[in-house]
């Protein structure tokens, strides 16, 4: 049975760090909520299931993933839970402990990236925080990028199977989401990131071998990748990138 | 061998949802940056540690637990690990993976209580981002503390094995953050907690039992228990509980 993937239409968001997964494993999934409404599909889709309370028990938000009668929420447990079934984690315990440790260290970088068009309030629009946002922003790009990416640029030179991915000597979950960091880091602080990037060379390489993996080629090629926009997580607006 | 927990001396913070779960399972752990810095302790035992590289890998930040030669940080994580290994996780896949899907919503609700008082950077003071961190406090006080509760309310009613424990028959870690967060609130939120809380009963009776738990009794009459302050993430400032 296909997985059924509960997401936002309209934006790669966090649902993404989920579908890039989901494709490199080629696993066959439905992303529920960019179905018509006629069929099912829709925003309201997403907002019906989390206010369901014939099952026990509907997640706080999406995405989440349903395979058959499980409901997995919060998008590193999605990935915990992919990960093994699909060749997408190492077997080991020590090693599938450190890297969710590194997915949830990349949670964390994606939260602060969202906040900085939103440091007041997520029901506010982004032209109702400004100021904040311009000062909130000033502090990510100069503290947190650079802090970020040197943690991973740290682990990938201290990988002992070879600084290619993260974790192990295959490519994993957690290379897949950083492969989308930076990208979303290269779509809302192009500025920024043209000095970054130099600085961290193996991430940068990375991202490059990540994109030209056939699967995931084939996947951003396609209609199934959405566009980066400014309703996501990753926003350009220029005034932010300094 | 006892567990060694890495964590900033002086405050209750995220290391507290582990020092939680450690004492109600009455495991032997040593917190290390509480000793002394003559005896390998202090804040600088922490720092030591995040910038080793003999090890790889090291965490990107504290709290994070060495048990023998594993190191594992990120909070979510950390109980993910001790869980089974001393009775505070249920045995069956499903209900693991939602267990770990509520401390990861847990997590997220932490890092908002913190945000209310650093709602642009965490390096600078709380005095220098004053007026945006009362405009962040009024919508987690009216927006964001609600809708969480609200969300642990509903979950505890609708678990099938009854409303005292968040998932399954017996007490899990969850239950001690979810305690955490109710005390950690009422210390920061007084004003606002005492409406709120009395539209989640299941909550606030949950809170209350797990304070009577022997080991937990006990343990917060202690002197390993820190008091909340203005160095934590739950502080209490006046002027951000309107």
């Amino acid at each position: 049975m296909a997985y059924e993937l509960y997401y936002w239409p309209g934006i790669q968001g966090r649902g993404e760090f989920v579908r890039l997964a989901l494709e490199e494993a080629g696993a066959d999934y439905v992303d529920i909520a960019r179905k018509p409404e006629s069929e099912g599909g829709g925003a309201s889709a997403i907002m019906a299931f989390l206010e369901r309370e014939d099952i026990a028990c509907s997640p706080f938000a999406a995405p989440f993933l349903k395979d058959g009668n499980i409901v997995i929420g919060q998008t590193a447990n999605i990935l915990l839970y992919l990960g093994p079934r699909h060749g997408l984690a190492p077997t080991d315990e020590a090693k599938r402990l450190w890297l969710h440790q590194i997915q949830l260290t990349i949670a964390d970088f994606v939260g602060e990236a969202h906040d900085t068009h939103h440091p007041i309030s997520g029901e506010l629009y982004y032209e109702d925080q400004k100021p904040e946002a311009k000062r909130r922003a000033a502090h990510f790009r100069k503290g947190r990028i650079p802090k970020y990416l040197g943690w991973f640029e740290r682990i990938l030179a201290c990988n002992t199977e070879g600084p290619k991915q993260l974790v192990g000597n295959t490519v994993t979950y957690a290379d897949l989401s950083l492969f989308q960091i930076v990208e979303g880091l290269l779509y809302a602080f192009p500025t920024t990131m043209r000095n970054v990037v130099t600085e961290v060379p193996r991430v940068a390489a990375l991202h490059g071998r990540i994109a030209q993996r056939p699967r995931i080629r084939a996947y951003l090629a396609s209609n199934r990748r959405l566009s980066f926009n400014e309703q996501g997580i990753f926003r350009h607006y220029p005034e932010l990138d300094g």
